[in-house]
Order: structure tokens, then C-alpha cells, then sequence
């Protein structure tokens, strides 16, 4: 497999390559076992399994090789850093792992143990030094979208170099314009690892690529939940797919995704499911779900149901708005363009989180769901307060709801299937209730 | 007592009479058997004995009775709250009831489990219309200085009329000056409850009577912190002080708390100290602690140690900055100088908190402490991440540090006496082997 072949590269990004190893061989096996077994999956995931075999191997031979270029390569850990530009200049912009339990208790030397998983199960990853994405990077760009990633960089400064964006509480017209000029300090930051000014020319071409690469997303999301009878594609394999457009090169990323699409287009046509029909499809809302954290997913799948979307910054929340760039004429009139996209994004950590809710109850009634499970990794205070403004507006609307706090500790996933089973049976029975009601 | 006389006035602003008085019979409980029993307190300390008679009686009426002249009552949680304003317009500004664990349990049917406890009792207190703070207030001014307050005011402006003031994440010039302008609004909001507009120089009485309450309370600072053979108050005492400034009048807070320096100027010369000599002298740093919040300071005075100062959002955080008005000759003027002044509070909200680790060490130093407690309420990320860098520093500094997270239930009371016991144990070992070693 990849990791064997790059050790030496992996040695000289200064990786515990014997633990990395380990660690690797984990999660390829909890791949194998939760993916590769499933039934009638599209010939199009082929890609997604090679991928997934060469995510720490032959993926990182091709960041280090355009590191070499002075190609800038940037870890991050939140869909508000501005990929388009570290794109624009020829570089990667990555997601760093931070979805693994096995760094957690690493972590916890130096970080509190009741903050979120994601956090701790990141830093981890850079104290052990088993994330090839991590090592690879020129520097890691943290933002202030919650308070537990804000305080952890600077920590993490200590052990890598880190920028931060300030991303604002609020989204008026003066939080946005100092948000704009965050925009300009990270492309600021980029030149100084390019040693080079990245042209306006260069950032509209990364645009181009990433909008892409969002509008295949979006069909892929469109065409998994568009026909309540028909599901081409399992929750699962569409979360891995979101899952590795945080690490794939882009252009080559957007055209698997689409081959994927075209493969779901012709199984909607021929009414080929992966789930037989009266399947409750569930909607995931909430945080974000890194690998190989796919607990929920899995829980929900191997129980009776399928997931037909993720509002979540692994989702939905990622790929939904677009930069428009049309008239664009100098480098401010773009920053204002990503600006007016990247406000888009109805995280929790502003407050108000305007039209979030609405959006949510939108989304369901588009897609015909049959229940909602809101999602929060633990301790994240932002997610997890707004969970009652959107459970009341579902209880309102008559929408199953369940809500599941979790961390990435196996512990719970007992529970959680548990409790999702029960969840599913409440739906089941709604629905042939309605069955009854309608005869 | 203060409440029973003011039955009708309780009613008029919706309090849940009743429960009301449950709460405050048990506020006053643990008054009596926390403060009441000490041995030989400040004779000034009777002013505040009467103030907690009538905390939630006849300040009640007084603000009230403002309120009937129109001019503002706003309730806060926290010192970024700009009350040189309020007081500059006559009005008062207040700290809302938030450190009682009878009010969680209501809390928590609309905020999550794992979030501070003071934002949860707080809004419990809303919920059960039982504080009298809460119900008089025009308006409850939020702030975005942690994220579960953040998304607490939306909930809360549901129950109550919230203003929120927007605290950035950074203190960069630019950060800086849209702070500036929240402060503006914030003087239109009082505006908008006075109809009347509010002048420079009302502002600038307003700055001086702060100025001169939080003068008081370094005064009282330095005496109960100077001398390590004689502490002439117990820091139970000092902490309740400093609880009240939050809630009684400022001038005639002022003229108290000044009548306890000049008694304990006194007392410090006579030698009259409330601990024997060798009692380990304490620092509490870290978060907020309203009343009745009392558990930390009696574990420690209860154990053999004494506390002789706060680090703390209720302490030297609060007053070790005033509000420089030289030559200020507009409004403008006077906004910037507000700013230069909160932006020294070092809350750990800040990214980086400059200077926050220096000053500790340095306070412990001139203060000649014998060790440092690390205190935060639970789940509150900031100082809990924050508390790596301090801790760490104190190591390098050799200065024995305890960290204690902790909540308002009863529980864990033993267990952080029993931590409190064993690390004052480990001091006094230390004195004694330095004692030793010294011969």
C-alpha cells in the first residue's frame, strides 16, 4: 500500500513512520469493514477507494512534490479558510486529520479534556506525529469560529507554525469589511511562502476550480436525495466522498465526483437503490464529521435507514453557495466576492445565525425526509445551544427529531445504534400510520 | 427582613414571590453560617451585612425607583459591559443573579447539560422569575466573549430584551475600532430608555464615580494582599465585597468599601490579623464567581489557608484598570479612551491574551504568595485552555499551582476540600523544608 512506498518521504516530513503505520493500517481496515462491504456500490467509488489507500501515501508525494515548487501547502481545520486562493497560487488547502480517538488521550497532556474531539484528536495528531498533512504543511491556518480551535492555536503555534483569520461574531456591514481584510493578510501570507504576488488572474482561476468542484457537491447531493424511492448512492459512500474533497486535488476530485454523478443519474433513471424502498431517509445536521469518524453514519445504515444529506460543514454547509465572480475588476472587488460567499455560511459560531433554521425545514421538505438527527460533537457550545432554536422549529413543523452529542470514543456507538434503531421504528411506525390514515 | 417588605414591589415586576423567598431565606442561610460565624470581621463589615439583608429588598426599590425617574437599569455578566454609561445617565448597572445551583435544573429544559454553570443558573433565574435583578432590568446587556453566552442571548432575548455587545476576538487597531462603535451604540441604547440624549459630561461623572469605585477596591487589594504575616480580612470577606460591587450603588459601594481600608490601614498597623501567621496565602485566578458561589473560598479558609487575592473577573481583572479621562474633549474621545481601558482586561476570550501569564507571575511575586489556584467554572473553554500556559509558566517559576474545575452543584464540595487540604499540606511542607534548609 502507498504508506510503504513513501517512507522515506514520510521520514523526512518527520513522521513516526511505525505508528503512523499502525495507524494507517486502522483505518483501512475500519474502511474495508464499513465500506468495501457494502452491497451494489458505484463503480465510480472505485476512485474513493484508491484514494483511500493512497490518502497518506501518494497524495502526500504529490503535496510534497509541489512544495518543492514553492507551491503553497496549507492545513486547516474550518470551510472559512479561503482555499480558492491558496489554489490560486498553485498550492494545496487541506483538511489535517482530526477524526481519530487514537491521539486524543495525547492531546489531553496539554489540552482539556472536555473540549471537542476534533480539536483534540488534531493536536494529538501533531504531538505523535502520525498526519502526513499536518507534517506537510507550510503552515496551519486556524480561525476563531469557536472558542476551544481559537485558544488550542496557540498551543499549537509551539509545535507548528499557525495563522489565524479572525472571523467575526456577527455578519454586519462592519464585521464584514474587517473580515475582508483577512482575506488580504492570508493571500499576504501565501506570497510569503510563494515568495512570489499571486496575481488577480491566478486567484479567479482558483475560484473557477473550487466552484467546481462545490457545483459537483451539489449535484451529487441533489442526485442522492432527489427520488424518496430511490437512493443510487449509500449515506456512507456519499460522506467518504465529502470527506476526501478536503484532501484530493481538486480538478482530479471534481471530475471523479462527477463520475460518480453521471453513474447515479443513469441508476435514478433504471431505479436502481442501494436501500429498498420505504427506507426512512434521514437528514444529518450539525458538526462536522472528519475521518474516520463514521460512527453516526454507520450506526444509521446498519440499522434500517440511510442518510440522504449532511447539513454540516462536511456537507452542505460546505458546497451550497458559490463565489460569483462576473464584472470582477481588481483584487478588493474579489475579496468582497469571497467575502459575500464565506457569509454565506450559516455556521453557529455567529450570532444571530440568520436564516439557518429556515433553511433546515427548506432542505427537508425539498428533499421529502423522513426524519432528522442533529448531530453535535461534544462540547461544542455553538452547535449545541442553537440545537433548540432548530428542535423547536422541527417539533413546530411535526419533523422526527433526534439529537446525539458525541465524541470519537467507541464507547457510545452502542448506545447511539440504540437509540437511532428506536428513532427509526418511531418513524417506521409514523409512516404506516399515515399508510392507514390514507386507505 | 428586606424581601417580606417589599412583597408588592416584587410583584409589580413579576417575581415568582414565593420562590423568591425560599431562594433568598437560602442565600441568607449560607450567609449566616458561611460570613456571619468568622472570627473578629472588620467592624465595616456590617454595611454589607445590611446589604445582603436587603439585596433582594430594598436595592430592588431603589433601582426601581430610578427606573420610575426613567433613568436606566441594565443587568450584565460580565465587566466588558460599559457602566460608566449607565451610571453617566443616572442609571444602574448591575450584575444579574447567575451562581446558584437551584436555578440550573429549569435551565437546562432549553440550554444543553455541558455548558458554565453561570450562564445556565442565570437563565434558570429568568425562567423561575426569581431574581429581582433580572426582572427590573430594561434591558439585559450580552456580550461575545464566550460562545455559550454568545448563543445564549438568542434564547434569552425570547424571555428578556437583550442588547448584545459585540467583544472581538483580537485586539488589533482594527478590532479595536469597531469595538469603538459598539460602545457608541451601546450609549444610544441607553439613550433610547432615557429619551433624552446623554452628554459628554454626564459620561465623564459617570467615568468618575466608576473610577473611583474600582480605586477603592485596589486600595482594598493591596491591603489585605501586602503584608504576609498580617491579613487583616479573610478573603471570604474580600470576595463578598467584591460580589456586591456588582450590585449595590457605586457611590455609596465606594464610601464602604473605603471605611473597610481605612479599618483595615488600622488593623495592619496594630498587627490584628484574622489568620495565624504561616497561613499559606492564596491566589485565586481564573473565572468569574457570583454570589452564592462561596464553595472555593471556604474550602480554602476552612482548610488552614487564606485567599488574598482574585485573578478573576470578580477581582483584580475588574478594577486594575480606570478609565483615563485627560483632556478628553468629545465623545469620540472619550469612546477611545473606554477602549484603551477594556482592552487591558486580559480575559482569556482575547487571542492572544498578551500578558495575562506575566502578570500573574508578577502579582504573585509582589503579593509574596504561597500558591496559586487555578479556578474555572466548568466547560468554559478559554480560561480552560488558557490554564496550559499559565500553569506552565508557574512551573518554570517554581510556584505550586492547583487547577480545579468546578460547578455550582454541592457535590464535588468534599473532594476540593480534600484537594484543597492536601495542596495546602504540600505548601506548608515546603515552607518547613525551606525553613529547614534557611537555618
Amino acid at each position: 500500500m502507498g504508506v510503504e512506498l513513501h517512507k522515506d518521504l514520510l521520514e523526512s516530513i518527520n513522521i513516526d513512520v511505525e505508528r503512523h503505520a499502525k495507524m494507517m493500517g486502522m483505518g483501512l481496515e475500519g474502511y474495508k469493514t464499513q465500506f468495501m462491504s457494502q452491497d451494489n456500490r458505484p463503480k465510480a467509488m472505485e476512485y474513493f477507494n484508491w484514494f483511500m489507500s493512497e490518502i497518506q501515501g501518494q497524495r502526500i508525494a504529490e503535496i510534497n512534490q509541489l512544495r518543492a515548487e514553492k507551491k503553497p501547502a496549507v492545513g486547516a481545520f474550518c470551510i472559512f479558510v479561503p482555499e480558492e486562493i491558496v489554489v490560486g497560487a498553485g498550492g494545496v488547502c487541506y483538511g489535517l486529520c482530526g477524526g481519530s480517538n487514537a491521539t486524543v488521550a495525547d492531546a489531553e497532556s496539554e489540552l482539556p479534556r472536555n473540549i471537542c474531539p476534533l480539536i483534540k484528536s488534531a493536536y494529538g495528531f501533531k504531538l505523535q506525529r502520525t498526519c502526513a498533512y499536518t507534517q506537510s504543511a507550510d503552515f496551519i491556518c486556524g480561525e476563531t469560529t469557536c472558542e476551544a480551535k481559537k485558544k488550542t492555536w496557540e498551543l499549537l503555534n509551539k509545535h507548528h507554525p499557525v495563522h489565524v483569520i479572525n472571523v467575526p461574531h456577527m455578519k454586519r456591514e462592519r464585521d464584514l469589511s474587517i473580515w475582508q481584510e483577512e482575506i488580504k493578510e492570508f493571500k499576504e501570507r501565501i506570497e510569503s511562502v510563494t515568495e512570489k504576488k499571486l496575481t488577480l488572474a491566478e486567484m479567479l482561476e482558483g475560484v473557477e476550480i473550487i466552484n467546481a468542484k462545490r457545483a459537483a457537491l451539489l449535484r451529487l447531493d441533489k442526485l442522492r436525495s432527489q427520488n424518496p424511492d430511490v437512493m443510487p448512492i449509500s449515506g456512507k459512500d456519499a460522506l467518504f466522498i465529502l470527506q476526501m474533497g478536503s484532501m484530493d486535488d481538486p480538478v482530479r476530485y471534481t471530475q471523479n465526483v462527477n463520475n460518480v454523478c453521471d453513474e447515479l443519474e443513469v441508476r435514478l433513471q433504471k431505479g436502481i437503490s442501494v436501500f429498498p424502498k420505504n427506507t426512512p431517509r434521514l437528514m444529518v445536521l450539525g458538526t462536522p464529521i472528519a475521518i474516520p469518524n463514521w460512527k453516526l453514519h454507520t450506526a444509521i445504515e446498519s440499522s434500517g435507514g440511510c442518510v440522504i444529506n449532511e447539513e454540516s460543514c462536511t456537507g452542505h454547509r460546505y458546497y451550497k453557495d458559490n463565489v460569483d465572480v462576473t464584472g470582477v475588476q481588481s483584487e478588493d472587488d474579489l475579496y468582497h466576492r469571497l467575502i459575500e460567499r464565506y457569509a454565506k455560511i450559516d455556521c453557529a459560531c455567529f450570532t444571530p445565525n440568520t436564516g439557518r433554521v429556515e433553511k433546515i425545514v427548506q432542505m427537508y421538505k425539498e428533499r421529502k425526509a423522513d426524519g432528522v438527527i442533529y448531530y453535535t460533537l461534544s462540547f461544542c457550545h455553538t452547535y449545541n445551544v442553537e440545537s433548540h432554536l432548530v428542535t423547536e422549529a422541527l417539533a413546530k413543523e411535526g419533523i422526527p427529531c433526534l439529537v446525539i452529542e458525541s465524541d470519537y470514543s467507541p464507547e457510545d456507538a452502542g448506545q447511539i445504534k440504540t437509540r437511532v434503531e428506536a428513532f427509526l421504528e418511531s418513524i417506521a411506525f409514523k409512516q404506516k400510520a399515515q399508510a392507514f390514515a390514507n386507505k
